[in-house]
């Protein structure tokens, strides 16, 4: 591969992931709407672009083989926050890719996408939309954008649905956790499989206690090492008595499904990036 | 019923709604971005008013028991055509909904949000979202918005997805017609079903060769009775022969599904919208 | 048919069955716990019997080539009430079919096995049990208990799940409407099939929104003809509005869904039996 | 359409074709293995001609548009029986079309290529194969073959599991029952349908009791009007009790499913074909 | 948790479950009929009682927040032997929790409440209820019964469709195994999942051939260890051949598949508990 | 196990297939039609013998307790050229089997019979059939042949879906390999399984890009160790770019999904045999 874009760079799960990429391919075009990034990598180059911007997107994706599309607002936020960057900066990296031939895309998508619906069913890949705020609606947009780009113009993607990656820190997290390295290894193969066309997979890990069903994407070959069952007994003990009629236990979603629309999820909950671990 | 908002009164089904619509409630609030709409009737208040503007569709939908929301861009376009209308427009009846305790939002969406799937699969309301452009993944976004504010703020709404309201001029139109009269009957039950929750049915007359299948939707009471088969022997004898490899003849969404994305379904076909009978 | 027996012949339902039956088969035994019934017909014998009593229960049976079960304690009630003739007297009906070679059993179960499900899912005859209280926990035993007398024993079961078979009273009865027409109707299809198997069917008449799916079960034929439309206008305007959060009005298993378990339903919401109808 | 061609032609249901179709296209060439056909119509051509012989089935279907193909061997026999007609015979068919350009093959298939599934099963289009003999197995064989060419080859095929196109003379046909009439509708759709790809849709009156569910194959337009249930009651008393345990019964298939394989189904019962009714 | 507690203590299952289920709470609550229990463990109390006596059900469970319910006859028997124990029993067990606000109850289920279905069919934790005998019967209903209690007071209950916790001797066994270390690793994860609303599992062994599918249950995070292949080779050397038409080496249900209803499975077949190992 | 045969013995597969075979019974019948085959084992016995001569497989039949049916042609090749060994033969093989009672036929069906589903659905073992050609055709045929036998007969059969068990020398072959040794233990596990009924089973590894799903079969036990991963870095780099809309890539059956029907899939695309690794 020749070309291959990195877009939220700058971010945390971006950060990680410049590295594997860069050996993926001959050069790696980094972008964020950030100022820079920590120490470029040989092959790497940064481009400070606002995702929101057609223009400038489709100057950072022109020569792409692929893309791999991490940038956007993290966190539940009101409609009007999450337009740019969530939803318009999606539609301006697949229409670049269409019209300068970019092959294939690899989008981080979200549970958010399906938060609503409740812990107890194991949902599948095709588990229908529920989206648990305005950041899992924009995973949808872009879920159904994804899908009529393939349909119509025949460019791949494959969609995350990255559950929690980030520290575990709280009982959900017991089995939504995606640890770092088996994030790197599901970009990896949704880059390295020979065929995509459209697809999706959940993004966590070999916990005991996941609870969403990747058997429909086998054929990505995404075979998690990571679990985080061995946090399990303190952070349970820590924790206490859950109430299962609150939506932010009994739902996949976990605290976006019980905090009002549009309100940031993390700032209500006290917690900070790290902790909910939105892709 | 003591207010009900009507959007999309100018248009060609909105036309079609006024009357009935009026009978079904105190005062009517009628709003279209046209100059005016024909000779309001005693009980309707005509307001101009841009679906993309938030504070002016606030203010229409403010005290309303119901909304009836039509309006849109209603043909195949850019994204950049369609991103205010169809796309901000829905967040805005919705969110507008949400602050001032509107119960209900019945809502045109469309075959297009699901076009690309074969026509030889009846399809039924629960078919994932296979959009056939930027017209049809807005009726996507809507209808996972809309799933949203069911989920999280018990707002109902009752997606319409209309086939094709319009004059039978064309073969698929022989499966996919929706009468006047049939639309009418759909809208009306989607008010007066007692409850709604989050509801999805296909607008299509109980045409012998109408390609969907509503039987998960049964709690809504829609029992169409037109038949466009009076249309079929004419319409097939002057069509001739249809190639089943083109995806305009053979998936759901006809001719917007062989139309590249973001160009007109209607001009690229040499059809007026009277043809094409997108809600 | 030389002998049926029919149970519940001094209620309500039971009470409109028994012409028609009568004219089914050379004899009809009727059984209740009342003390009697109206004016019996030529070819009927009434026995006075407990459901809950084995010895009599088989006495009844005896011979008998099909039975017609409709006896039941018809309401929400505490678990011991309701132990004796709507459990234990199922057993007994089906175990003394055993022993004396009784080819088919019609039983009158009721929407309230699977009535805690969303009235917006049209469940069809497969969909799991969910009881909406003690009531309907005896139909979800019955079934069971049919299921294994056929599995094992041959014992052909009809069972018929009932929704509301009472005057049209309330904004839930337009859609579970069951006439007495269409329950006769539907009784003489579950006897006259000349193969029955294990079958679940529902009881609703031919309503515009009845809200459930009976495909699964069309080699029965049963086709009824009453629509209970005819009384929506009026029954919906002096209802005025519903609140789709209240199980009561959302679950298929309407006023019993709300009900505390074990509490009377039809006291609980100054009904009385023919309001809610239950078979 | 210009050429169309009949297979079967001299058959008791090709018979009833001829007509029809004669009517729908500017010649109809009719075949069989007969020495003739009564009286043939004005643009009718007689060809005689094994099914199993390929020139001569290339040389009958060059220039069809359409085949009808409706000629077997029809009973259950031993598989030498049916290999040539039946097996043989449908390969000639496809494979003379894709040599010379037949767009679409209306085939008459049967209950019988799933006829050991329980007649409890309101089996739809998708039910898995099931044959109860080799003259099933042909019809599955022809199906699966069917779908091959329109996958690989695009020609389009219409598959009929007919039931039993024959006079109501036991129990079964109340149910299985497809009248001439309806038998001429369900083959003039499929010709007519603007779009088949590949389509499966069972051959059934519009009987109270008909088994099956056609509702995956709503695009054909298919809207039977004849009911057997007009003959029920009598047969039903001629007929006495039934055993549930028989798969001649119990099964889709009738007396095929409890024949053993290779024997007639029609001798070993004592029916003649007009009883069995097998397409 | 400070209070815990576990019915059938003294029976086999109940034996191994006491010492792990001690470390788990403040204070173990063991109850039976049996007269006592060996060695009570320090922080256990143990106390004989009927589960067919409210009263003394009601006794135990206040104060309680989970119950682990393993108590009932153990074996098929006459329905009147199992309505005490298993089916009162259960009722006394959910209404003693609501009553005094018990979180949640793991329930032993068995194998035999689908017993019934072929064991060609890898049946999932929503297969339909298909009961093999009386004892499953009441599975059946007990599992309807926590159903209800979830749905309409809150209750949590875990159901464990244990299929063979006993010795592996028999070939069923190789594939139906349960290992005493999985069945109380099960147990574990039952009670420490912080959210388990109403969730079903299967009881099995990590054996190369367990028949049933648990994917449905991931959130459960039960991962067993133990594997009877290692029995394979001899048991189906002794075993001999075996008929595939016997349902007892069809089904799901084992021995209690062809056992007549009511007659014990154990008995007849010349087997102890320990061989069929019911929970 | 007396007596087990083995056909395509001197094939590719059957070859690695006979010491094995050869350990689980008293005496091995190899057969073929090929002269001979390397050194016959000491409880060997070879037969010479057609597939399509039903009187030569029944001598070789005729008293076997199993078959193992892996002899075929083994290539896309003309319906004529298939007809004999891979139509004729399987029927003969089943037929002989029926007539000396066989207990039950291991068969070597292929991913062929569902070779045009697109790779990204991860098929199960329900998959409907969708063969890639006439080879493909003749296992749909086998399948189908051999339900029928099991439903109406009581043989019981394996149908082993084999993927590619060959080396792996292109992209496919990394998610759909089968190694020798994988292929092996399926085998001993279709045999040694107590009870198969009918069982459809996927041959591949534990690949971790296997796009198949075998969840549906667990009762048979299988557990395949080895995993082409290992193979992958390489063979996708030596291969550069696939075109997702070529079926030769996107379609489970691979090249055979992209060569035109009856043509050689191993020469058309310079493939021999070990290549393509057809069972």
């Amino acid at each position: 591969m020749k070309k291959l874009v990195l877009t939220g760079a700058a971010g945390r799960l971006g950060s990680y992931l410049r590295a594997p990429l860069a050996k993926m391919c001959d050069t790696l075009v980094s972008t964020d709407i950030a100022d820079g990034i920590d120490t470029p990598l040989p092959n790497e180059t940064y481009v400070q672009a606002d995702l929101a911007d057609f223009e400038a997107m489709e100057a950072v994706v022109k020569g792409a083989d692929m893309v791999v599309h991490f940038g956007a607002f993290v966190d539940e936020a009101p409609f009007e926050t999450l337009l740019g960057p969530n939803f318009v900066g999606s539609y301006n990296i697949w229409e670049a890719a269409r019209r300068h031939g970019t092959r294939r895309i690899v989008y981080a998508s979200s549970i958010h996408a399906v938060g609503m619906h409740p812990k107890t069913d194991a949902i599948g890949i095709d588990a229908a939309h529920r989206p648990d705020g305005f950041y899992g609606l924009a995973k949808c947009f872009t879920e159904d954008l994804a899908r009529m780009y393939w349909d119509k113009e025949g460019i791949e993607a494959v969609c995350l649905r990255i559950l929690s990656c980030a520290n575990v820190t709280n009982p959900r997290a017991v089995g939504s956790w995606l640890s770092y390295d088996d994030m790197i290894h599901l970009v990896e193969r949704a880059i390295d499989t020979p065929i995509a066309g459209f697809s999706i997979i959940y993004g966590v890990s070999n916990n005991d206690r996941a609870p969403v069903d990747n058997s429909g994407a086998r054929h990505l070959g995404y075979r998690p090492k990571d679990n985080a069952e061995q946090f399990a007994e303190q952070i349970y003990a820590e924790a206490g008595v859950l109430d299962p009629q609150d939506p932010g236990n009994f739902c996949h979603g976990g605290p976006f499904a019980s905090t009002p629309i549009g309100r940031s999820a993390m700032m209500a909950l006290n917690l900070d990036e790290d902790d909910t671990g939105q892709g």
